[in-house]
């Protein structure tokens, strides 16, 4: 399905995933003019002059004046001030998104929100990321092939549902539709998971002092690829900790439940149970990536 | 300091690691003969029909038969075993080395072993590796930039000693030597510990099926690179995870330790310390990344 092309969009917020979506709307051809606001006056200007977005607004209000959608592409715990900033300024009758990595504190913030103002709002994540942030990492490709989840519930306009998942098929993601639980359940299981550990792996290994010199220049590849993702933004990260409070310690303690079973293999020396543990991990994960390597 | 021209050397285990070492020092130039042996028939004649190594030989005796080094590339389970294999026919003041992940112990077991054969020991490590494995995944570059840790005891003879850092210098590493315990403990903390955590999160990712789909099929490149370690061999890790027991344990346990105390800032909402949990991995990871950059 082609995208009817849009004549005014804004973007608050516009760092990686932000400018990332602008340019790739831009490429696309779907959308007329992008107008972007950052409270970073830096980044904006950045924005600008990379030619990440039409115009740098002069403020929020600025930036949505008119416009027919406005992305929210904030950390999630600037989201509910991020749409009161922009809320009142909005036309009735247009669609509110978001980029959050959270669905339910969003979904709950927000809507009613929206709802007052007379816009519709529909909640987003595109799956995609690197581990660094700012106009200057934004890139047209980073939605590629990726999925991006749009949320939905009984309150969710069917048209506005519809002209934000065709903006993330025209940005090249696979869109997918769910509940908001059910992402935050999948997200807590798949990364915020991985993060919570990375972070804490980087912090234990990091205090392990008991030698003068650093003990992380003996790491090779391994270590630094496997922490890459303990370089990602330390405020995006406490929001979404904050934000999925409840899925992520539900899945913390899976992970530990699951490390106390292995630690107990190494303790009793059982090197059938120890072989039996790797060699399912090895092939869950060879799986998924045979499956990637078909599905392109 | 070039290295001298050895006459003949034999390699036992031609995987990654055995492979990727005769495949940089006939590039060197620095051996004329490289001999290989493998239990895996199969792996054997792949790695003479891939020119990995001169020749596949018929048996260990076969392979060792007049040579001056030794190389034992197997897991660290199987080490004794090789190193009985080939030292009744080693000639009399030749130099045995491994490969192992793990030393103190390999050092327990083969040390004495090779002084009654008349065979000086030298433990060494190279902190390379992909996760793939067997004499198709070897290359010559494996080693190229890496470290290589050699370690030494009371017993080592300082001219063997020489001699196999020599050869990994030669094979593009940058020799480190260590003793013994310190490597185990170093290894433990940026390489045994990050791999079990990887195996204990993907089987605990694997094990959530609360929903009928499979939620890995939503995982971006993050969670595909973050576990990319949890494709090794179970068989290597399961020989590393018995050998270096008490050091891993006491990593795991310190490990364990962080994640709990990230758990209950989570728990209370503590946004600061969460914050400041996140800041700190993200400057120790960074801070790597640029020594790295400017050893480069």
């Amino acid at each position: 399905m082609a995208t009817e092309l849009i004549n005014k969009m804004a973007v608050i917020g516009v760092g990686l995933i932000g400018g990332s979506l602008a340019l790739a709307l831009k490429r696309a051809g779907v959308v007329r003019h992008i107008s972007g606001w950052d409270t970073d006056p830096e980044n904006l200007q950045l924005a600008e002059a990379l030619q990440v977005v039409d115009t740098a607004a002069t403020s929020a209000a600025d930036a949505v004046c008119s416009a027919d959608v406005v992305v929210l592409a904030v950390p999630v715990g600037s989201m509910a001030a991020a749409a009161q900033a922009v809320l009142p300024y909005m036309r009735s009758g247009s669609v509110l998104s978001d980029t959050g990595s959270v669905k339910q504190c969003v979904v709950e913030q927000v809507e009613p929100l929206a709802r007052q103002a007379g816009v519709h709002f529909v909640a987003a994540h595109p799956i995609s990321g690197t581990e660094h942030s700012g106009a200057a990492a934004a890139f047209a490709e980073l939605f590629s092939g990726k999925r991006c989840i749009v949320t939905y519930g009984a309150a969710t306009d069917t048209a506005a549902l519809e002209l934000v998942s065709a903006l993330w098929r025209a940005a090249g993601s696979e869109v997918v539709c769910m509940d908001t639980l059910k992402h935050d359940r999948i997200l807590a299981a798949i990364s915020h998971l991985p993060h919570m550990i990375a972070y804490a792996l980087v912090n234990s290994v990091s205090a392990y002092d008991q030698y003068d010199e650093n003990i992380l220049d003996y790491s090779a590849g391994g270590f630094r690829d496997f922490t890459r993702i303990a370089s990602s933004d330390p405020v995006m990260w406490r929001d979404i900790a904050l934000a999925n409070k409840g899925a992520l310690l539900e899945m913390i303690e899976q992970f530990e439940g699951f490390l106390a079973e292995l630690k107990q293999d190494i303790h009793r020396g059982d090197g059938g149970r120890l072989y039996e543990f790797f060699r399912r991990s090895k092939n869950s994960r060879d799986a998924l990536l045979h499956k990637e390597a078909k599905e392109r």
